[in-house]
């Protein structure tokens, strides 16, 4: 599943939490079409590399969401390049991405990244804080929707509640204004029925946190926007 | 000549400057691929509609630039939107570009709308000031270009001197980083012989100020890139 238009399902995973052998099994070979490697606090260059080393004995594709210069690693498939486009300082916007391309510029594989237009939803998020975000209202969210789709392109713009549970009405008005721009949709997603409901306004589901917590209710997800294995 | 892949050469009419019936009979019949209208002081709606109206009676491409949210009109063949790279403030990257969208996005020809992703290179410009920038070195500058042209494929990376001339070896570092994204070199064109080393590395020069106070010569520059009509 190297198509990312094809995507329907991504589990999530922090360097910087513990999952177990069995579990990660499972999470690799439930049927979901990629495993996202990212987190906001404490990523380093080694917690990233073990968890790819884990995750290639599988077959799933493996991205690295990079919010940190210094967890920057070859061997994924993918990297997914955040841009805070609610963050209302450009650091978050423009320029930490411009000092990565300074850096590595002329050693990227430009086909492997992807730029995510993010909307942090969320004012408790860690993720929100730290990328100093204003909450942004419907119409707000929808104007960035547009900007990603018609002006600087970006293959995903990444509707993310972190950690609570958004509003599917607000994912269907954005899905509305996308169609070259994927749309992912991340937080809160803790049960089958969930699932199902967001996934059918979001192209693409990233389920998390609940693997830490409720494995087995995590694991679920899958099999809802994407039917039997 | 709307095929934007295909000019080498604009010239900038300032809304906000004089030029008689006359000159602006030469300039548009000049061979010029197309005229944008655009300025950084004092930009009424009135003035533009007054130069649209003039700039209309030729079959010249005629271009809007927005630099002020007031004096967007209907009647242009093409908007360019710029990003301002360089800036330290998001407001100049994406703020006020996403006000205009929140304001305008449904009523958008987005065929019609082109980005532009600033680097303004010369710290005494107004354009420089007003947009809060800073002044980049030339690995800034590449990195720049590459973001723009992988990143966020803008159709327009724009090298901006702003009434000085620039340095020629930037422009060709920076093209050697552009395919896709076409390289508009702006500032201090005032002869046919630095219209000519601009137009060796940049695929658009664009001339303006000269317009206003060495008439001549700035036609010259029209043939220096273009050859004989």
């Amino acid at each position: 599943m190297y198509n990312m238009k094809e995507w329907k399902h991504v589990f999530k995973l922090d360097p910087n939490k513990e999952i177990s052998e069995g579990q990660l099994e499972q999470v690799c070979e439930s049927g979901t079409d990629a495993v996202i490697v990212g987190g906001t606090d404490n990523v380093t260059l080694e917690d990233v590399l073990q968890l790819l080393s884990r995750i290639r004995r599988f077959t799933v594709p493996c991205v690295l969401e990079i919010s940190n210069l210094d967890a920057i690693t070859p061997g994924f498939d993918f990297y997914f390049i955040p841009m805070v486009f609610n963050s209302k300082d450009k650091k978050w916007m423009l320029d930490v991405q411009h000092q990565a391309i300074k850096e590595f510029g002329n050693i990227i594989n430009w086909n492997e990244l992807f730029v995510e237009g993010y909307c942090i939803m969320n004012q408790q998020a860690k993720a929100f804080q730290h990328t100093d975000c204003y909450l942004p209202e419907k119409e707000d969210v929808i104007a960035y929707a547009q900007m990603a789709e018609n002006m600087l392109h970006t293959p995903i713009f990444y509707l993310e509640y972190s950690g609570v549970y958004g509003d599917p009405t607000l994912a269907e008005q954005v899905k509305r204004n996308l169609s070259n721009t994927l749309l992912f949709y991340g937080g809160g997603i803790r049960s089958a029925k969930q699932a199902q409901e967001m996934g059918k306004h979001a192209d693409v589901i990233v389920v998390g946190d609940v693997l830490y917590d409720d494995f087995k209710n995590g694991l679920t997800t899958v099999e809802a926007v994407k039917g039997k294995k």
